[in-house]
């Protein structure tokens, strides 16, 4: 039976997790399928941020960090967004940039290598990697003499050797939406003896991830994409508790040992002791208006809790993307796109990427008319994988299959009337 | 002549720089002496979030990095802070927290010692420093095969020798409010052959600061003091552009090299290749929401300019502690409280503070009275400037003479009637 408008209506109807739309204030006639760059805005964050600003800091001043909790927002946060990732309480922290909690996990991770393995000297990520990982690695390296080397993804059983110390891998793709069996891959690494720090960024909120289950050793994750805790927003730290217990026990330390990670930050001692368990991870002062605002997304997952969960977001995020990839591939064949997303669903995350070699273009048609996705540039003429990216995000907390159907008119429209050629090449900042 | 209530009322009246504390938001019933801790709101920063909340973030989404300008938010504030500090346009950037630029900006000074002076291999800092930049100093030495120094103020000449590679010094001290001669310590220490790092933490917006001037090497500073940021508001980092020119040629880099600090970071090449300049000492996505609440407050000292700027300030805030000083010496006399700061004007910041083995107790009793100050514990029965601290800030952007004189009152009341000591114990977190 063919698809139609009516059938993605349909699907809306008998959507179960429909009610958490009505939870963010989407813009006016807009579809957006970039929620893996920024997330919208939830409904609460105005008037929780109008609150900080006025009460916890305009009238309350200094008393905050004590009355409204300020002092262990990075925590609290944390354990919220623990039982999405499969990490337990008191776990996983929040605050700082993804690069620099990255620098923090890897850092920490090639001390431990360094205590147990010194000849392993070899931290191994992807070439198509989200590239702040791989900056932050190469700087890891050689700081502590270690060699980054960056592979293919197929080619990754061949570096599973004695050599390996840290394999450093981005679960969801940021270019294809490709997806690493979590479990499986840490479960080679670590028969090679080496340890997996897994970046969350693509991941989080958006697919079910099992930190724990998977036997991980360090995780990073960002706050502004699938948690919509708004542009810039703070990102987080996973430690698996073997660690954080050894590094107690051995004073290995995360290099980023600010005061918020001390064991008493307030007695004001000259000398550092770290803090135990994941609280070490923790730097300096929070920004507390974009921790708040973070707070605010995450808390949309409570109510996503009641009604399946990351199960059923799960359920919701690959039909969306099936119906999304069957629509291209039917109403806009014969225009020059290649999914170079995967169709299986256990290795895709909830993002569907296209490649064009006018995908630029075409997304500023489609900008143009409301639907905003993402363009990633590549190398025109290489693999579908490798060039230039048309790349539509999904997010099952509020796209609807409705929204499917018409942002792949629009795309049909744009293809089919060539107004891409007349596109306006605005240089647009793309912040994955 | 006796100073009197009226005597304080007619400094407030002849006080031209009176009309800027209607730019901020203070708490009815609050004599607040605490904006060395965490800066009051500014009037016009409520407005200015909900818009970056509602409009740049919830309506225009993704697009804001370009149109709202998110994506330079960064150095625009840092150009606004560059001419507190005597630094030039695009040489200071703002973003994290004080305590990771810290670190970013000691590694490159370890980085440049390495370079030229490879037998130097001593940091050198004071003991009484804040905690945070003694516990990353701790680091970057562990990190590097450096060692950290602690040294007493006093014996600082004695330290400055062929060992020294890096002099990390506060120039205003967070307890005491002594300031440091800039220029003629850092031409000491430059005459030993080290490099300069200068926190400005309690110096920014609150004294006159003149980096290029005095010559220095490397500084950082705090958003949420002097600079009325807001809470956890983002740091920001300068280096002599003789540093960052030898960086671009060398290939000298800063540990924490992120896509933000990439020459061209929306290329997503897999290679990092430092930006030019400052820009090199950004990291990961900066926390708009944050970013924006600091503009907002550095946006005052633009109006304070047009009344006289840093030196009007300055005039200012010496009138304050003077004042505050010669009140509690007359009118609080005989109750044991002694003066920690030094008298000379030149010898402190735009904070006073005195030492009493009941300053716990004392300034409960007086933030029950809605007087705000801070108390810095020590050891008791040390001398002065180590034991039990009462510390008062004064902004001269918004504290008023008469506020000065009322605040005494309180403190009087409070000694001469023993009511601190039934104060309750609240355990207070004090984040400086």
């Amino acid at each position: 039976m063919t698809t139609t408008r009516q059938t993605c209506l349909d699907l809306d109807t008998r959507d179960a997790l429909a009610s958490l739309r009505d939870e963010f204030q989407l813009p006016e006639g807009v579809i957006y399928l970039d929620g893996n760059s920024l997330g919208v805005l939830p409904k609460a964050t105005p008037a929780r941020i109008a609150k900080v600003v006025r009460e916890e800091w305009g009238r309350d001043l200094i008393r905050s960090w004590n009355t409204a909790g300020w002092v262990d927002l990075s925590q609290r946060i944390g354990n919220k967004i623990a039982w999405l990732v499969g990490a337990s309480e008191n776990e996983l922290i929040v605050g700082d940039s993804t690069s620099v909690n990255l620098y923090k996990a890897l850092c920490a991770a090639v001390e431990l290598v360094k205590a147990d393995a010194p000849r392993r000297k070899l931290i191994v990520s992807e070439r198509s990697n989200f590239p702040t990982d791989l900056y932050i690695a190469e700087s890891v390296a050689r700081t502590h003499g270690f060699e980054l080397k960056l592979i293919e993804a197929e080619d990754l059983a061949t570096h599973l050797n004695e050599q390996l110390a840290v394999l450093m891998l981005t679960h969801v793709n940021y270019r294809t939406g490709r997806m690493h069996n979590m479990a499986q891959v840490t479960q080679e690494a670590h028969a090679a003896g080496a340890l997996v720090l897994w970046d969350l960024a693509h991941s989080a909120g958006a697919v079910p991830v099992d930190l724990k289950m998977a036997d991980a050793d360090f995780a990073v994750g960002c706050g502004y994409k699938y948690l919509n805790g708004g542009p810039g927003a703070p990102a987080f730290v996973w430690a698996h508790p073997r660690h954080t217990a050894r590094m107690d026990r051995d004073q290995l330390r995360q290099p980023l040992s600010g005061w918020f990670g001390h064991k008493a930050p307030f007695e004001f001692t000259p000398d550092y002791r770290p803090a135990l368990g994941i609280q070490r991870f923790a730097c300096g002062t929070p920004p507390v208006l974009s921790m708040s605002a973070l707070d605010c997304g995450v808390d949309v997952f409570l109510k996503a809790e009641a009604l399946g969960g990351m199960a059923a977001l799960r359920r919701k995020s690959l039909a969306l993307t099936a119906l999304f990839t069957e629509l291209v591939e039917t109403r806009c064949a014969d225009h020059g796109l290649t999914l170079v997303t995967p169709r299986e669903p256990a290795s895709r995350g909830s993002q569907v990427s296209f490649a064009h070699e006018h995908g630029y273009a075409i997304m500023q048609a489609l900008i143009a008319r409301g639907v905003i996705g993402d363009f990633r540039a590549g190398e025109p003429g290489a693999a579908p994988e490798s060039s230039h990216l048309l790349r539509f995000g999904f997010t099952p907390l509020y796209t609807r299959f409705a929204e499917v159907w018409d942002a792949i008119e629009h795309l049909r429209q744009v293809l089919t009337s060539g107004e891409w050629r007349e596109a306006r090449f605005n240089q647009r900042a793309a912040v994955t």
